[in-house]
């Protein structure tokens, strides 16, 4: 005889709409709504089918949040720290200034606390956190003119948000507020004289090179940046357990994919940046020194005031230093020694 | 009307063994499989049910990959790399020594066509490559005696394996093969002077640091180890689509928790290994020149003779170069920063 179908009630046609804070020309980090979903879709046969929207096509792309929280969608991909205009706390899930790098942030979240703690403070606020992706730590963006000491700083109009922008504030810095598409025309004209974006595969499209050549590591301000998926919680609660727990398996995916594709096209990008005239520099000794010691006024100044920032940021920072002190043993001597090889040409394909 | 379910098929009962290389005590590595297990099995509401057996339940360890081309399984979690014996081309789905770090390697796998290329190899061999897993960075392992020179390696007995086993003999080594529980009792009677196993978390359970305390990095062997699961090629080819893409997304999260789990634990682990008696000792300069040098002579004599070895060697070391001269822009000058932040104790939870 042939065997009743055992899952009746476990695969209920739903769908859902995702809206994304990115343009679908970030192909990379918009990606990652759109791997979410194509995971989803197929392991349920289309019957959970997820939509994933640009930015702007149902909502601009710094409001996606707010449209989870009052229903317009039951999903969206974002990054928390566009909205610590609500509260800082919601940066932590993103990324802070000086925080952790990609490999910290994914077992500080997954092992170390981080995503229930994130939870407690989302939840009441109507929001489920799940990372969706990471790019890996940031460069620090392209300046019109060469930043050799603080003092080049001061007075810098430089497109730069969040925390950061606070931080860079504290050095002189004018931080100014840049829709991605006005970032060019601004630089262009000389409204703005610096702007951080991603990193080399994003910022070639929207040619900074041309306006402002002098391109500054790391992004200090993003170690690594987790992105994440907020779904509306009355949603998440109401879904089959098979399906939450389908959606946050996929995420986990797309947490990898996301970086994995990241780490396979900047190098490219680099090397063509460099070729049409980009002038890599490290940032300054003392600017990097003045920016962390700026950094740690600002998270004072937010820690006095802010007891749920300070929840979650101590239990970061207490992983903090236990990551990096373990990374610096085999993991970063065998990076350093890979990288001097790198330099002297030995591992050109030809000396394998 | 209640609308018919539309899943009758998709969601067939499917129960799988999965045999592991590894042994329950290694939660970290072994969960691997059980991670992916569950993350199916709760996704489909338990009808694609996968039992993972420990090492030596069904098969040795070591076996893991045989009873997967005879059929005496559907699946195993394995490191490919210990199959070398028969044919080295294994190893490139696992790890090589001086090959790629962890974001390195899932970025040539995911991306730069890695996966594709080690499929078109094991496909004729019955079987279907995924990643599953990765440790990060291997410590270099245990010794009794403390290692100043490249001539101090000539004559030791070391528990190595697989190619690492034979650049190291290169260099004077005698490499051993001596399964994990056996190896503890090999250094306390001096039947073995050195013995590498994974890092601290692991490590630590085998008790090593009381008869081979001087404790190196960087396992060069294993700068990253990309464990990974085995499919029957049949068994996989005969799954309904939407298992075989729910596979492929679990063994991705799988591999994003097993980094996520040492990266948290390893830490700590290391602490109390220091604090029991472990001498931390970076491997010397000359010792990694000379193993550098050694392992490409032995890359010279596979690649003039093992064509698919060379294929996809080629390819790994063609994108090698990319994402080391990548990396060490953004990535290595914040960690780097970081790290010295460390140690100078800015990071202490105090400052923050």
């Amino acid at each position: 005889a042939l065997a009743a179908p055992a899952i009746a009630q476990s695969a209920p046609k739903i769908q859902w709409r995702c809206t994304s804070s990115f343009p679908k020309s970030l192909d990379t980090i918009y990606g990652g709504a759109t791997d979410l979903a194509t995971f989803v879709r197929e392991a349920t046969d289309g019957n959970f089918d997820i939509q994933v929207f640009a930015a702007g096509e149902i909502v601009p792309g710094l409001q996606a949040a707010d449209a989870v929280m009052n229903g317009t969608v039951q999903m969206c991909h974002t990054a928390a720290y566009y909205y610590v205009g609500k509260d800082p706390t919601w940066a932590l899930g993103a990324t802070v200034p000086f925080g952790l790098n990609a490999r910290g942030m994914h077992a500080w979240l997954n092992y170390g606390g981080g995503n229930d703690l994130l939870n407690e403070y989302f939840n009441p606020q109507g929001l489920h956190y799940i990372q969706g992706g990471n790019t890996g730590t940031q460069m620090g963006g392209w300046f019109r003119k060469e930043i050799k000491t603080v003092a080049d700083l001061n007075g810098v109009k430089m497109r730069i948000a969040g925390l950061a922008g606070q931080v860079m504030g504290k050095l002189g810095v004018v931080p100014q507020q840049v829709a991605g598409g006005d970032i060019y025309p601004a630089l262009e004209r000389g409204t703005i004289d610096a702007a951080e974006w991603i990193g080399p595969y994003d910022d070639e499209k929207l040619g900074f090179v041309k306006v402002a050549p002098f391109y500054y590591y790391p992004g200090w301000w993003e170690g690594n940046l987790a992105l994440n998926f907020f779904i509306n919680n009355e949603q998440w609660n109401s879904l089959p357990k098979n399906y939450q727990s389908l959606l946050s398996t996929a995420a986990k995916a797309s947490t990898l994919e996301m970086l994995s594709e990241y780490d396979y096209k900047n190098p490219a990008a680099l090397n063509r940046l460099v070729a049409a005239g980009a002038q890599l520099r490290p940032f300054p000794q003392d600017v990097m020194n003045a920016s962390f010691a700026a950094a740690q006024e600002v998270y004072k100044g937010i820690n006095a005031t802010n007891a749920p920032f300070k929840k979650i940021y101590d239990s970061m920072v207490e992983f903090r230093a236990q990551t990096y002190l373990w990374q610096q043993v085999a993991e970063y001597t065998f990076d350093t020694f890979m990288m001097l090889r790198q330099r002297d040409g030995s591992l050109k394909p030809q000396n394998g």
